[in-house]
């Protein structure tokens, strides 16, 4: 649930950006002809028609691009809205006071030389936001190259623009500039449909979240394409990714950070931390946001994302003209997760009679050299009825860019192709087989022809597909789930949820303190002496378990503090004597306070899971299975707290062992619904618990079919916490079990 | 070691392939203006000046290409050497038999309707090559677009061809056309240095491994780039890949089958078994092929893997002029294993000397956009002093391909980096951000400037370092093995290596065969009383396991048959019973050898040795670790067989589950080259026990330090394999130890 304190917060922040995106009024400070800066930003206003009153102001009052410069703001005599701040950095301060003076409400601080340079920088940089604050600006920058807003004509951008064919498409947001800059010239290059370019350099205010949150709204941006160093506040873009997904919105992401060494090149640059990497990937899986890796993907991912929409499924169809082609697109859509669905005897048959009698009717499809135009119309249209077929992709020659390439030839099968594209009902793409360059010439057949074309190549492409087909996957997850929640997989806990106002230390009060908020543990009891161990034993059928039990003592097992699978008195009294004098042979410091007895579980499969702190994203939830999948494969699922059952659940689905979980070797099935309702109570848990806890290993919490119970848990508090003592009784849960 | 019976084989194709591709004469049969082919052909030829001469024949004697055609070869009355057929398919025979009589020694056949069309179509094909064969023409084709030879301006190719800047550099072999032809027009289009291209078709006589083979001794072909969809003759195919890793010319793989539906489409389209794609992986990795699944990674790789030469090391230097570039360059590089080795003292101050004050010594080195020429020259200089660096790469701006995009400073830029790789005693690319179009214009100025230039853009360049750094680490590796193989872990079998006259079948025989190939395996003695059970257990110390032993009882642990871990008179007997009891309820009609007793093994880790047949490899042999690893992961190393020692490392240390193997938990860490050795040995008894053993599973390998032994051993034979009694005494042999 949104707090209305966030909410406020979040839309004055988006509200802010949507106002700087759409200036009434530019006014360039420091406007001069010896400015690269402010000769390209007066250039792309000018030459892009921008429709607002566009100033120039300089402190001299000189001749700028052919005009009398104003000597400051006020003295032009307007009301000014967005001001490009050009100056040196000494003389940003005055700038910006002469523009609040003027009613400037947004200003852009191109001008560098802030945090990006350490301490001294940094400083400087809060002293520019507190003057904005006072004064009622918002600001973009410093250190960045500005932004471009082609659905609106203001292209207050540092570099040579080259608008795109199409104003609707991916808007771009980055916090490197000359990224931006890179992703903008390969749009232009592939002729992908652009919207906005932001740069947002050092986020003094508004961040890439605030742009992003802005543009879930923007029909024109289709997908939001964004490159990220680091996000400012990690809370508020979780909400505003989860804003953009349930909007409907793909969100693509390049984060870097995923090696140690730009990691630390990032924190030694901008002081920007970067945060687990892993963590961004569970934050990912969760939002349905796409991670890619390289500038290409970014670009493409979104670029297919945005023009595709929703896809129904993960199946696509290949018609091509060449065999080999076909085999490798068939190879890379497996590897991607696509699947090429085989021919249903309709859409054979539709298939057989349109294609040349050399070709063989089915998907991937290889229409060979002897095909005519209208053959390759007909073919895709067969391919668009084939079942489960949500996507095609005609990876063809490229679209001409030299009046040599053109014939007559390929012009028909280009026009006939786009035609059945066109009609085919679900999303479909012309794509080039290896990187093409779309020139003038070629960018104007592609708008003769109404092309929906791909010049990323077919590679990149069907990685772009396939990521738009896991968006469009989380996304109808999503819409169902907020339509109509999952019915609930547990009662909800009988007893009242409290905020503990002790810090539990030992196992025994770890897990009940956990109990107490609903989550299933195993019974047990502390004892003191080998009789009490023994009458504690019989209370429950079976075989026990004894552990040593004190604050002192982390890694029991290690020094001989656990028995297990004791049965029978003998048995019960020579372990609880054992695990006593192992205890004081190696922890002879340690405050024992006693011998903990449980009931031993029927064998069952083993998960962590676990609480930590990360230091960008904050309490962070990891859940895996025990042993080597988390020793040697790392193979742990992670996701910033609070953690839902359906989040839980999309924990637990994307561990590579969850084979064990469903059923292996004999165990019944593990009942994920339980378990994902299970790890959301310990969220609740860790929550309640408060800044104190440090980390919460629960380890391990054990499945077997409906039953899951933490067998053991670990609280580490900050040290410099309360000490308090516990109450006299705490409420111990039996284990749970859904029948 | 290579029988004189291959060599002999191979270097007949090898050679056939070497006349083929530098033909004294060239004759195109079936010329005439109006086949593209014809017309196509004959430009290249003519237009790329081809030094022998060029005959045309054509049946009714037209003019083609302005000149009069000859009705048929030996009417010219010159010696032929190569023709190039293009007639219809009816009319080849005819066509190959008066090449012949000219004295024709080799045939391009483009001619299509062949093997790919089904069983007819293949009959055909082997008709044209048994007459092939008996008139001493070698083939290529057919169902393939001709052979490009730029080394020597022999052009035999079917679609407009342009040449390439360098004429030395990468040679495409693929199996199909259309994808030779995308290859080529990428290279050309991305400037990358071309010494062949070679269309092999249907493959009825010359396939890709003869031209891979010829190619070897080429120097201008500096890296061989292969698409396939199949290989003919496997064993083959691996003797000419171990003589490329020796050769030092690295040969990169796109292979296509790695999904289902490509392999199925393949083996419905040619007959093209494509094997299990996991054994390609294993024999990637034991030959150093490089694998890609890009048509755009598979010339960067060849073309990086070919300037290169051998790198010492993975450690690459990025210099860039964006941070973010840099970044995600840094992130990329730690994706495919490269590493970004961090500046020592020396490094760092020489870098300081030399860049901006703004930009920090790092790498990777943002020169920021502050950087003159001068200093980017001194950064790459500093960059290739820094230890362990092995590659430099510097992603920049494009060379410009319009002249606008020309200007002094960024022509100053591009020199003064351009000097500074060349200068830096390493190997060093300027690239492109993202990927390029190198128009004539770009060309001129990359060759006047001598750039070593990559358009590929940075992402792929990346990839194809990290493959040039994998290939050189397998090619040093293998020199020093051939120079000084590893010393032996283990002592030869002190007993004669015999081919068993008989088939092993029970659980005990199967050891016992593999004991007389010098393998460890657990002692054991069957026995058929409780009696001699308990006898039999005495004569070990410590405690026993029994089994129960039947040819006809393969899972034995699913119906009780086995219990572990006996230890003392009364358990050995009473388990005996046991034993016998459940194999007569669960197996009754299985007939019952006696029950094995063997002694318990101290904990270790349990490997899987298995064998088995590939439709295409023919006998793989299967390295993994039991349990979960297997079930679940699928981590499996495959390799073909003969397994050396030093393969089955490679095997053993390409398992995810390595980690296990070195010391986990508290056990003694394996030693990793006495497995290997056993290893070796279980592939020379396969061999040894021929083609009727059909599979083998040594289930678990038991390894505690340099304990090694198998501890069970399951053979399946072919079902009408002779049936043969097994001899008198069989020579058990106690479990191996190097201490």
């Amino acid at each position: 649930m949104l707090r209305p304190v966030d909410a406020f917060h979040d839309s004055e922040l988006a509200d802010a950006a949507r106002a700087l995106l759409a200036p009434q009024s530019v006014v360039l400070i420091g406007a001069s002809d010896k400015s690269r800066w402010s000769t390209s930003v007066h250039d792309n206003l000018v030459r892009y028609a921008y429709a607002g009153d566009l100033h120039l102001v300089n402190p001299r009052g000189a001749i700028a691009h052919g005009r009398v410069c104003a000597t400051h703001c006020a003295a032009v005599g307007e009301q000014m809205d967005l001001g490009l701040i050009m100056v040196p950095r000494e003389a940003v301060p005055q700038a910006l006071a002469d523009l609040a003076d003027a009613g400037g409400r947004s200003a852009v601080i191109l001008s560098a030389g802030y945090a990006e340079l350490g301490p001294t920088g940094r400083a400087e940089q809060d002293a520019i936001l507190g003057l904005a604050k006072r004064r009622g600006i918002r600001l973009l920058g410093p250190n960045c190259l500005g932004f471009i807003n082609f659905t609106q004509n203001a292209i207050a951008w540092t570099t040579p623009v080259q608008a795109p064919s199409r104003t609707h498409g991916v808007a771009i947001v980055s916090q490197s500039g000359a990224t931006a800059h890179f992703l903008a010239q390969l749009a232009h290059q592939q002729d992908v449909g652009l919207s906005h370019v932001i740069s947002t350099g050092n986020e003094a205010d508004l961040d890439i979240t605030s742009f992003i949150d802005c543009l879930i709204e923007e029909p024109q941006a289709r997908a939001i394409a964004v490159f990220a160093e680091t996000v400012r506040e990690p809370e508020r873009f979780l909400r505003v990714a989860a804003r953009a997904l349930r909007a409907g919105k793909p969100m693509v992401v390049l984060k870097v950070g995923s090696s140690e060494v730009t990691a630390q090149s990032a924190l030694a640059h901008t002081g920007a931390l970067v945060g687990d990497d892993k963590v961004f990937d569970g934050i990912c899986q969760q939002f349905g946001i796409l991670r890619t890796y390289a500038m290409e993907d970014l670009l493409a991912t979104a670029d297919i994302a945005g023009r595709c929409g929703v896809l129904r499924g993960r199946g696509v169809g290949i018609v091509t003209n060449s065999g080999g082609v076909g085999e490798i697109a068939a190879d890379t859509a497996h590897r991607h997760g696509l699947v090429l669905p085989p021919l249903n005897d309709t859409a054979s048959a539709a298939m057989v009679c349109t294609i040349p009698s050399v070709a063989t009717a089915q998907n991937p499809l290889d229409l060979t050299g002897t095909v005519t135009p209208e053959q390759c119309e007909g073919a895709v249209r067969a391919m668009a009825g084939v079942t489960d077929c949500a996507a095609l992709l005609c990876p063809w020659y490229d679209i001409p860019s030299e009046p040599q390439q053109v014939s007559e030839r390929l012009t028909a099968l280009h026009l006939h192709l786009v035609r059945g594209l066109r009609e085919a009902g679900v999303p479909g793409f012309l794509v080039s087989y290896t990187p093409a360059v779309v020139n003038d010439m070629a960018r104007q057949t592609i708008a003769a022809i109404g092309a929906n074309y791909l010049a990323c190549g077919m590679d990149r492409a069907l990685a772009g597909l396939a990521g738009a087909a896991r968006w469009s996957q989380r996304y109808l997850e999503e819409s169902r789930d907020s339509a109509e929640p999952p019915p609930a997989s547990m009662p909800p806990p009988s007893f009242k949820k409290h905020k503990p106002t002790w810090q539990p230390r030992s196992e025994r009060e770890a897990l009940d303190a956990l109990a107490s908020w609903g989550v299933p543990v195993v019974p047990g009891r502390m004892v003191t002496t080998a009789e009490q161990a023994v009458q504690c034993a019989q209370t429950w059928n079976g075989p026990v378990v004894l552990k040593v039990a004190s604050a002192d003592i982390a890694h029991k097992s290690d020094i001989g503090g656990v028995i297990l699978n004791l049965l029978g008195e003998s048995a019960v009294r020579e372990a609880f004597v054992q695990i006593t004098n192992a205890a004081r042979l190696h922890a002879p410091e340690a405050k024992l306070d006693g011998v903990l007895v449980a009931p031993m579980r029927a064998p069952g499969t083993e998960l962590l899971v676990g609480f930590s702190r990360d230091s960008l994203w904050g309490p962070v939830m990891a859940v895996g299975l025990g042993g080597v999948w988390v020793e040697v494969l790392q193979d742990v699922a992670l996701c910033p707290l609070p953690v839902s059952e359906q989040q839980a659940l999309r924990m637990l689905n994307s561990l590579r062992g969850l084979p064990l979980l469903q059923g292996h070797r004999g165990l019944p099935a593990a009942h994920l619904d339980v378990l994902a309702t299970v790890i959301a109570r310990i969220s609740q848990a860790i929550t309640a618990l408060g800044p104190d806890l440090l980390e919460l290993d629960i380890n391990p919490l054990w499945v077997r079919g409906d039953q899951v119970e933490a067998l053991d848990a670990l609280m580490v508090w900050r040290p410099d916490g309360p000490a308090v003592n516990p109450p006299e009784h705490t409420a111990p849960a039996d284990h749970f079990s859904k029948t």
